[in-house]
């Protein structure tokens, strides 16, 4: 069973990000995984949370939404239902803490970095694009912090990116797209640092359960596909503004 | 006080269509009024609501939303707030009423139409944009179902558009972007069909109460606007998809 | 077609305001046209929202219910559901803008005036209806204001009122009855102050568009049933309280 | 400490009942006890609820609502606020069980009786107003309904009145006013049927323990006041609609 | 018809009382009548609802939830239909006034005590278990704060305690199960404090109205059973934590 | 620096499992790991979401929840707060996913096993406990799903357990509870079947990043555990229930 446009097995799909591609945001992209296209915004709020009133450091969040026909079949508005699924909840959590964990809050100062990760159309990865995307994003933002003169050291600290891995008919498969990712019998979300440290490992087995000795195998999949993105976004990042 | 970019009181920013925007909806185009993004999508959806069963005839509604950075400063994301506005309910309803204007919904069969406008970045005029999109994404909504014969006839009547104008300082100011429109003494939105006849007119003393000589005014400044409009509706409908 | 009761197509129904009709408000009414019936209640509230602190200003802000069986069937109660429907919201601010367009809301002081429009019986016109009548209960709150000191001038710079037209199989006819309004295609609700400035102008074709031409007949009839209003306005104010 | 008007302990206020109040509903009726006015409607909804599909029975429920300035200082509209309080859910859960205490819900039909009780004007009792309201208003929605022949048997078994008793420092009180029900150490409502069997009795001590031989007094005390509220029901439906 | 274990109509069931059940909580019980298992958690909580910021007393308010399977069908969770049931709410505004009858708000100090009864598994009686377990909850969170010398003299004025008694069949019943309390024509449930003054009398005629003299009897039932709660709980607090 | 209880890094707390906890599910236990203690209960519920209709398959869904003071301080209820947090949609969504991987839907025929996992009283480890526990309920009610003959094959595959797995200052830890998962810098949760296949596994970095030797040492331990965790499992299911 051949992939689509003839992919090979580890090969990630065309990754592209557009910087700046909303002009209001402190920081925001628009970044392609194949099909699937999300835009990140990064923006800079002046305040933290209650939580962290007082204690000399600041905060990143995310939040994470589909336009209802970004999928196959419409969804159902979010907004105009009332409340947020269980499976957006789980990923904006995700988004913030993947971000959080290259971010040096105190450095940061007392204010907040809200992302939002809108994905526009949907065709596997969305949470991984999302990631990767809103490192970028985040990247603009600290930089206008820098420009304008609010930070003075660099509160970024490392890269970090996100993406997935499955085990479609025993055969490991890289960044798969949506109708890969409906047969997976398992299914490895993996965020990692620049310098090669892990932040999230999320593996299920939709299906079938998996060995470590499969975990392995995708791991290293991951682990590959993972520093081509972190050239695409070292090479987003070298184009001047 | 001149207008952003040298632009003449009656002049319209300029207006571009892109169709077939997002692969999944049957229709979908992203169109710009100047700085103002927004993305239309038509979704065919095969039942009609509660109240029209068995009515032998169709519907078409809309949904609106703002991406929570389109805006100078950062939006709450309606779904995470678990309502949505006043004014997004507001918007929504007259982008349904605007399009069924122009629909035969006999014509269209017991089916529905659900139009989704999603502001990808805000500068003034989203409404206005929005109808104008709106209309092309339902155009080729309707190919489709022509093209796969479920429907035989077709059901569009007519073009139809949106605009605004306002009157800022005494003068009347076509398609008025963000700041002009924070400025405005009063504000109205037109739309229209090809045919020129008026389908909705919304009129809004913000400041100062206006004249029926100035509503004329206006009602003149947005009618040309609109005939603008329907000449780029055309030309983009015009490309083969 | 006659109109009930046989009413000329340029005439109001009868309309009547009941002054202090609510003892806990500052100022309160009952009006009606014909058989729509509803409360206008204004209250005073010694603050003023969060984006109007410190701003030396006042604000006027208002709701709009209608009981479950003011209508032909029973509407569902809006507390009960959890929201208010876009129709709810819609009227509500309307109501609020048309009544800020008469108010100075520096020579208010910092507080808030909260109208409550409070819908009994419904037969068309409701949102005109309580336009005409919060303006006399807004009337009544300034003067309690004034009567106990806490403002020095009148903040009341003209009248304000509403009425609705329509256009029923090309007849054009004034202060449509719910069943003219349900059989009409084309619905303009027009407010405007006592010095003959407009203040909204919202004209709907709900089955078949409308010209030009068609839009200053009904324009004129408006203008002709406003007067009219604030007559009625006027002569509840001259009683004795 | 003499009662506003020279009340004595024992006396009701004066209690008055219009009915046919809107003219949409079945039954309709607005009751004054004294200064607190209520608008009860029975609405005839040709279904029963799920739970009771099939059961070749009907079902009555109630709903209770306050104008927002029904009361001295404005409450927060519950339809805006998203939901209803607890007291208002205890209020309509009791006047349901008040009402169904004297329907036999098989003589009634596979249909609702859907009773809203909306306070206009609030002084205290607007629960056990609402009570004696809401029997009239029933009592013309059923003769409604004997009327178009949609039932054959009468399924009123007998009156159904309410009213509050309470003790103020150590006087007992019938039928307390806004004033005296917030002072009261003990405050006790009354449900009965016109043939005196109790339906609900609900003693709360507000602030101190009520023994055995209280409720006794307070209870006789009820029972006369009752007997009045049957005759102003008696009265009212006596009246040639 | 016997009663199920060959209860007699006067006898209580089995009550019995765990302190200590939940180690986070100031005070928490878990309290059993028969089948109906309820844990009762009092939480010390260093400041006051808005209303009562600066008045120099404390506060006491309670939840009251159920496990979803603590009943014979499965109920929907509240936390995931979004909304507590019109009979939960009851539920908690009476455990809440019954515990601050018995509790000096100044001697407390500014400071709230939370109660929440959450039942794990129900069979008939569980508000009335709530407020008899959440009585001696009280007590050991009362017994922390005066041993952390948090307050200096002892709130508590009393003991409280709450039990139901039905008719059935004409023969009444204490402390009703679920399938007696399904049966009753008349259910009542009634508080009282340590000295037998009455608190709350609720009695709810459910399918036949009731007497005075029915009345009598059940309140005498009540109290019999109400002495034997006192017994347990002053038995429970002897006991060395 | 020791751990509570002197245990060594990769032991267990005592784990404990009553059966028939809640006497109305067809399933129930109490789970404790240690001071962590949760009721899960399966209830038989005859029908299927809409998304199985007809499609000769049954379902298993799981909801959590926590009593508010099963923490250290009191948590808001979420069915007060009117929304479940993404915490608690991300705990239920893993339980569900962990028990249908083991579970034969099909065999089990068309109907729906709702687990509920309510927290009594919370020291880390509530998600691995409320998964260990789950099962062992399930497995009671497919006993009496076999018991009553409403199915005839064994739908359950194998054991199914959970445990966490962290690192605290550079030493690998296994089942944290509260303080050393708050202080982690990485936490694993592993869900493994009897076999050993992986059914999921989440490493997330609270602090500081995880080397792939690190994650090997963790699901090294956990394998561990979890063989420790099959043995309770099995020895709570020999006893005679």
């Amino acid at each position: 069973m051949p992939r689509c446009n003839n992919r090979a097995p580890a090969q990630m799909r065309p990754v592209r990000i557009i910087r700046h591609y909303v002009r209001h945001a402190e920081g925001s992209v628009l970044i392609e995984y194949g099909e699937t296209r999300v835009i990140c915004t990064a923006s800079v709020i002046e305040k933290v949370p209650p939580f962290l009133k007082g204690a000399g450091q600041g905060w990143l969040t995310a939040e994470y939404g589909m336009l209802p026909r970004s999928t196959g079949e419409r969804m159902q508005r979010e907004a105009a239902k009332g409340k947020q699924s269980g499976r957006t909840m789980e990923i904006q959590r995700l988004i913030g803490r993947a971000l959080r964990s290259i971010l040096d809050l105190e450095k940061l100062g007392e204010r907040t970095i809200q992302m939002d990760c809108d994905v526009i159309q949907a065709d596997g990865g969305t949470r991984t694009a999302s990631i990767t995307g809103a490192f970028v994003a985040l990247y603009d933002a600290i930089d206008y912090l820098r420009a304008e003169r609010m930070i003075s050291q660099n509160p970024i600290r490392d890269h970090v990116a996100a993406v997935s891995v499955g085990i479609l008919k025993g055969q490991p498969l890289l960044d798969l797209d949506y109708l890969e990712d409906s047969g997976c019998d398992t299914d490895l979300n993996v965020v990692m640092t620049g310098s090669l440290g892990l932040v999230e490992v999320q593996g299920t087995a939709e299906k079938v359960v998996f060995s470590r000795q499969e975990l392995d195998v995708m791991l290293n999949m991951a682990q590959q596909g993972l520093q081509e993105l972190f050239d695409v976004q070292r090479k987003a990042l070298e184009t001047v503004a």
